[in-house]
């Protein structure tokens, strides 16, 4: 018999109505990851199925299996368009959630692929990207094992819709956790971010800019496999996807109950990328990544962290960009912007870009 | 380290283009199970992912794991419309899953949940959808583990669409599958044949019948669970889904290299079934099922396998309904009907009902 902590129980399943959310139904922004999508999370969906693996909230869930720890995650990916400068639905599928399996530091080993083909889909065009999937899978020594695939009519999709779900090898005993993040924690990223979210726009709206700017969609469990394999004590790894490096942040803030302190001077962010959202009126805090990711690792691992992920090639521009600090305003991300005022960064209510992922 | 025998090689990777498909663009009879569901997975997808787990073609792939067996696998519901007579696509998105872990002889412990919402959807329809999850989940002693939220523009999309991946343990030595099929095997069904089809057929169309029909769509891994528990030497289970017991039957005789034997009189269908099918031309064979298996053992086990089943209630109408046979025929079909002639099965080239799943 595996070995198993918790099985959901009946009285967990709650018939009455949860609270009520701020809209009767689903706009775009619940798929955001902004204030809308933890609405939508936070109210209906996580006290529906509130079990003790999901309760964890992570990008894996972690389980127990046969006296070792599993990692088990799932994302569907929408993105449009299918193509983009650095990559396509494909390669953003498996990227995705191996990534998703490395933040709860699991080395990523099977991946499913479900398919919804929206019928007139060129042949041509699934071809290339189930090439994409099988190339990025196999570069992560990594193998599609199971797979679906379904036709909705013309008209009910948007050319392909991917699912991947993967599982994973816990192969130490860090828990790595909002919860586990400590007061002095030393708060990096591995590469400049917001280029995969004006990438993808810059695509679709057919804008031309002077700088090509390519989307950073890239596989990560690489660079995290070899901080744990050099036991370097990480407390907290999450990928910086939709709604941003801001909004993750915050996420991880509230969760962990942390303050913390950013400093905008040390963020990375590509000229392009901040040209591009100065005309466009964006934020690139908050536009998505798919190559990047923040790290809470305690004050003494700094320098043997920013040494192993430079040896990566997603790791080259890894910089320290702040601190958790002990204040009593818990829940709060700090930005000290390069004219020197602090101001406390919030969740998007709206959407700045739907659909990059 | 695990215990992981095969890691996808570059050189299964293909560049080249595979053998033509019958069609350049996706068709929605690619989605239905039939003769171009083969094809496209068989000319098109297999080739490119091809390792020795995907390759086993089976309900979910097996894979070694700590020392014992894991089971996993995907699955994309897009079932139009949202609810039907006995289920709605939540129920059917969890039983779905569990049947095809249980269809590998795995007892299922975990799922995973991926949305893809359309913009309007009304959110009093996604909580009846989520508790109809849970509920389902609940009862089986699973737990949705992980998730995911996407949405899509409006138009984009037809109200939702539901992945399930699952995870199931292994508990036993025997190996199901086609392969593991015997000359002289017996082969059952659990129960009546193409409920989940016709019922989901006319709720759509809006088709009142003097019968009500509902589908059959319940959680098969009880009965599977309690099949290995006593020990019955079972080879093979599949579940009759997309292109009803006729195609899997097909896909089990060419996989195996069979011939089966089965018998009109002997396969119990619902007399409201047979009307309808009458009526609109369908054959019930070819209908779907979301909680009809087959089970393929040998013929001294029939008569325990029988009074287990009887024991459950989607299990009362248990029936052996052929035998395989030893011809020179591989790969065949043959249905001796009531008017004693003997015909052979073929797979759909079209598209019986789009959908059902």
């Amino acid at each position: 018999m595996p070995h198993i902590t918790a099985i959901a129980s009946m009285d967990k399943f709650k018939l009455t109505c949860p609270a009520p959310l701020d809209y009767e139904q689903i706009v775009i922004a619940h798929g955001g990851g902004g204030r809308l999508t933890q609405q939508l999370l936070g109210k209906l969906i996580h006290p529906l199925f509130s079990n003790s693996f999901l309760d964890q909230q992570h990008d894996s869930a972690v389980m127990p299996w046969q006296g070792g720890k599993l990692a088990f995650t799932t994302d569907s990916y929408v993105i449009k368009p299918l193509f983009f400068p650095g990559g396509d639905i494909g390669k953003l599928a498996v990227c995705g959630t191996l990534n998703d399996l490395a933040m709860s530091g699991a080395r990523p080993l099977y991946l499913s692929c479900g398919l919804i083909m929206e019928e007139g889909l060129a042949i041509t065009d699934l071809q290339r990207i189930l090439q994409s999937m099988q190339q990025t899978a196999a570069a992560a020594g990594v193998q599609i094992v199971t797979g679906d695939c379904k036709v909705v009519d013309r008209g009910k999709g948007d050319g392909l819709y991917i699912n991947t779900s993967g599982i994973g090898l816990i192969e130490h005993g860090l828990t790595l956790h909002p919860t586990s993040i400590r007061s002095g924690d030393a708060i990096l990223v591995n590469s400049d971010v917001g280029r995969h979210g004006i990438a993808v726009m810059l695509e679709r709206e057919g804008l031309n800019f002077q700088h090509h700017i390519v989307s950073d969609c890239t596989n990560l469990a690489d660079m995290v496999m070899a901080l744990l394999d050099a036991q370097i004590k990480v407390h907290c790894l999450r990928d910086a996807t939709r709604g941003g490096l801001a909004s993750i942040l915050l996420e991880i803030a509230q969760t962990g109950g942390h303050h913390l302190e950013i400093s905008e001077a040390d963020i990375p962010i590509h000229p392009a990328v901040v040209s591009a959202c100065e005309i466009l009126g964006l934020d690139p805090l908050y536009s998505a990544n798919e190559g990047c990711f923040v790290l809470f690792v305690p004050a003494s691992e700094v320098e043997q962290t920013l040494a192993i992920l430079k040896n990566h090639p997603a790791g080259r521009q890894v910089r320290q960009i702040g601190t958790v600090v002990t204040t009593e305003q818990t829940g709060q991300v700090n930005l000290k912007t390069n004219l020197g005022i602090s101001r406390s960064l919030s969740l998007l209510s709206g959407e700045q870009l739907p659909r990059i992922c």
